[in-house]
């Protein structure tokens, strides 16, 4: 198969683990490998490292990728045909700040800490300036690229798909690697060959099937480990291993469906209350990635790995070449798989694949429901496993059970919905409301004092990315 | 016309000023004025006292009611057109024991009172012997009077409806008389001719339409009256005068509708937190109804009726005449109207009138959604406003802006499911799950303890209605 000569930006392509997953995912498909790869981002430095190293790599697959660092989402979107954002407007540094200013006034992880949704990097109630760059872009493509599709990496997945599909006429789809996690499960019960489907919202999907190649219900498996699953057991072997921890196994026997994924981290309070609660729910000695020591590991492992790809570029342009490239650390496990023969566990290419050379592939998507997940609200982004062949996407029957749709993904979702009106009708009296019920407020003093000083710094957040190019 | 000759069974007829309300309605339809009303009720001297006084009205209107008293739900069905429940299992005693294991344990009013549902005598969470009447009734009358419809007076309204809709195939609507708080805000604003429409679910209703005889929306005259409101010179003159509170002024100015009825004590924390906060909103000295002292002031209001409708009873048994009767208290207003040719403010007698004699009248019914406002879920009771003309429902189009939608009705809906869910499956991890996020909860543990000692009493006062004949 001949090349597609395809243009492709990334915002935000600084994210190196991921800039390099996507770049090397390219050169391994022969039809994408003469694409031309558009880096865009805020943070000149991040995004010349990359540039190297995406070169090199480039010359490593012998593939026929070329590259320029643009400056203006413009740039990145003009003639594009795809445009994936990976942004994280303000970076980790706005949602640390975000989260100790919720906390000098009473509100442990910060006010984005909610029920359902406890993920240190997903904010959705203080993160307007992230959901103005995801307008921004998508109000972008509308005017220069109003055929190119845009793939969003960036969180909070559910909220952007919802916001940028329901504002914009564009073609969107939302991606997440989270249902990776059903492999953990299986694993541990010792099967290799298995089908699956999931579904539900974004960090909030459910193993909506799980059987055996001739059709016999896994789930039965999951019951018999159930009954021999002792919680004190548990011992994860990094603050994210939690796909088999006492919460998931909690979730599953109220629920009713196993919760896959980021899921386990979006339970509720009962898990995550204070710290002593997480570790005894997620496992010691982290409680879970979302707990204060569970989130330094994992801000502390990002920043080692900016300052490897720092290190990296720098050998890169004095000569070494990238299978050379060494630290001692489980970052040259990640180089491996880099410049293995295998795809990355990311969708973005195999998608954009699938879509280009019309070869069916088989993806979890977020978009808008509409109908997809029949018990579900419709104009709300769901995540869904589909076959995509050219632009046809043929969305798998997904059956949720009501246990699972009026305890999780119904409140889930008007969380979502909330926090979206509040962010375009930039109203503060309705994250006043949110707080009213939150169970770490005390008084309405509490909740009006947090406000003025929060959303005086989310407003300006927000305004830089509205005056940003 | 002549008289039909219907046979209408009352349940917890001993609620004697709703009894009444019926009984002189009934008279004041000619061709309702020969129905056989048949009253039921635990408690023998309150019925046998209503039995004497309505023998008395129905003298006084010279109409030809009859009258008998049964011991058993089967008896006050079979045979019967219409059965109305107006009975509140365990009565008021039940609702003082459950809150106030709620409350040793932490929970002020009880763990009934939560985000938009604080109304004291609707409990969803406790009350599994009231839902457990209901569907007894519903199932005795699916077996033994499967044309009979089921007016259901008795809270909790919602669940109820849905609860006895969805389990059973019975001709069901759920009344409440809230809707006539519209009348306040138009004495308010000096209006006496308008048009007025509500809609949303029982006690969480909102004034979808406010217009003068010639269509001029009087919602601009709303807005001119929220200009010149000042809040501290609010002053209720009950508990219960809270339609032009400031909770109901800033109900309006977040959700955009003027919320009606007791919609305006179903608001939020923030108005609910403790005493203090109740008084600040709903007003001095009693912070609404369903503060510790509204309450208190309401179940002696109670009381004292009954007591006078004894004294009552025994006044006729001894020869006095029905308009004889004075207490130099409110009672005799409320006598003196039901005296009047005036018909009540409950729905019920007109509601059967407008089925039997197929007069169209227009009526705020409880009934399953299916499609009725577009934007709510399907499968529960919403508050409607139709035209009523023999089994024919003519539903008013109504349009619920998504601002009530996604921050007041869906929340309260789900809510409703989930008590729902709960009482089915008699599963106390869901009420758990619901505790876990209220505000009041500090810990598991204290979940645990309470969900321990109060659980036990609704699972023992649900069997004995279970018992029941
Ligand atoms: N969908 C998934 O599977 C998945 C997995 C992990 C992380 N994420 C999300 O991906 C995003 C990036 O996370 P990260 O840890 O790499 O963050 P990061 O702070 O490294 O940010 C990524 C890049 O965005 C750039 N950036 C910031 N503001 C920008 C702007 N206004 N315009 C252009 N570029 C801008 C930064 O300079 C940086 O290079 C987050 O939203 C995170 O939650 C998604
Ligand atoms: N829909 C409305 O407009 C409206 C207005 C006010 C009150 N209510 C509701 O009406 C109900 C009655 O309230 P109330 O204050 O009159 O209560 P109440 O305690 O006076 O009870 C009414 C009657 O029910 C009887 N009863 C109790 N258990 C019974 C059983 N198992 N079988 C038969 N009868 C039984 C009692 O003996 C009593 O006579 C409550 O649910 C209340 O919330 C509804």
């Amino acid at each position: 198969m001949g090349g597609t000569g395809l243009r492709i930006g990334i915002i935000g392509a600084g994210s190196a683990v991921f800039s390099m997953k996507i770049v090397s995912d390219l050169c391994k498909f022969p039809s994408l490998s003469d694409s031309h790869v558009v880096l865009m981002d805020v943070d000149r430095t991040r995004v010349e490292n990359v540039l190297v190293l995406a070169k090199e790599l480039t010359k490593y697959f012998n593939a026929k990728l070329k590259f320029s660092i643009v400056e203006t989402i413009k740039n990145a979107v003009e003639g594009s045909d795809f445009v994936i954002n990976t942004a994280l407007a303000g970076g980790h540094g706005y949602l640390d700040l975000v989260r100790s200013i919720g906390e000098k006034h009473g509100y442990y992880r910060g006010i984005d800490a909610q029920n359902f949704n406890f993920v240190s990097d997903y904010l959705n109630l203080t993160n307007w300036n992230q959901l103005t760059l995801f307008l921004k872009i998508a109000r972008t493509i509308e005017k220069y690229a109003p055929n190119a599709w845009y793939l969003q990496a960036a969180n909070p997945v559910m909220e952007g798909t919802t916001l940028v599909s329901t504002q914009t006429g564009i073609k969107m789809v939302g991606f997440c690697h989270g249902h990776h996690a059903v492999e953990a499960i299986a694993k541990f019960l010792g099967v290799s060959e298995y089908e699956w489907q999931v579904g539900g919202v974004n960090h909030g999907i459910w193993l909506t099937k799980f059987r055996t190649k001739d059709g016999k219900d896994l789930y039965k498996e999951v019951e018999k480990a159930l009954q021999k699953t002792r919680y004190e057991e548990f011992k994860p072997s990094n603050p994210f291993d939690d796909q088999l921890s006492p919460v998931a196994w909690e979730m599953y026997k109220l629920y009713g469906l196993f919760p896959i994924g980021d899921t386990v981290r979006n339970s509720t309070w009962k898990y995550h209350r204070d710290l002593q609660t997480k570790i005894k729910w997620y496992g010691a000695p982290w409680g879970g990635a979302d707990s204060e020591i569970g989130w330094k590991w994992y801000v502390e492992e990002l920043s080692r790995v900016v300052g490897v790809i720092d290190m990296f570029a720098k050998m890169v342009r004095e000569g070494a070449k990238i299978n050379e490239l060494k630290t001692g650390t489980q970052i040259d496990d990640y180089l491996k798989e880099i410049l293995s023969e295998k795809i990355s566990g990311e969708q973005h290419v195999p998608f954009i694949n699938s879509v280009v050379s019309k070869v069916p592939g088989r993806f979890v998507v977020n978009v808008l429901n509409k109908g997809k997940i029949k018990n579900l609200e419709d104009d709300v982004a769901v995540e869904i496993c589909a076959t995509v062949c050219g632009e046809k996407f043929e969305y798998e029957e997904t059956h949720i059970p009501e246990r699972v749709v009026n305890w999780y993904l119904k409140p889930r979702i008007l969380l979502a919905k909330q926090a979206i009106d509040a962010f375009l009708n930039k109203d503060v009296r309705l994250i006043a409301d949110i707080l009213e019920r939150d169970p770490r407020t005390k008084s309405t003093e509490q909740v009006e004092k947090l406000i003025a000083e929060l959303y005086t710094v989310v407003r300006q957040e927000a305004e830089k990315v509205e005056q940003q190019e």
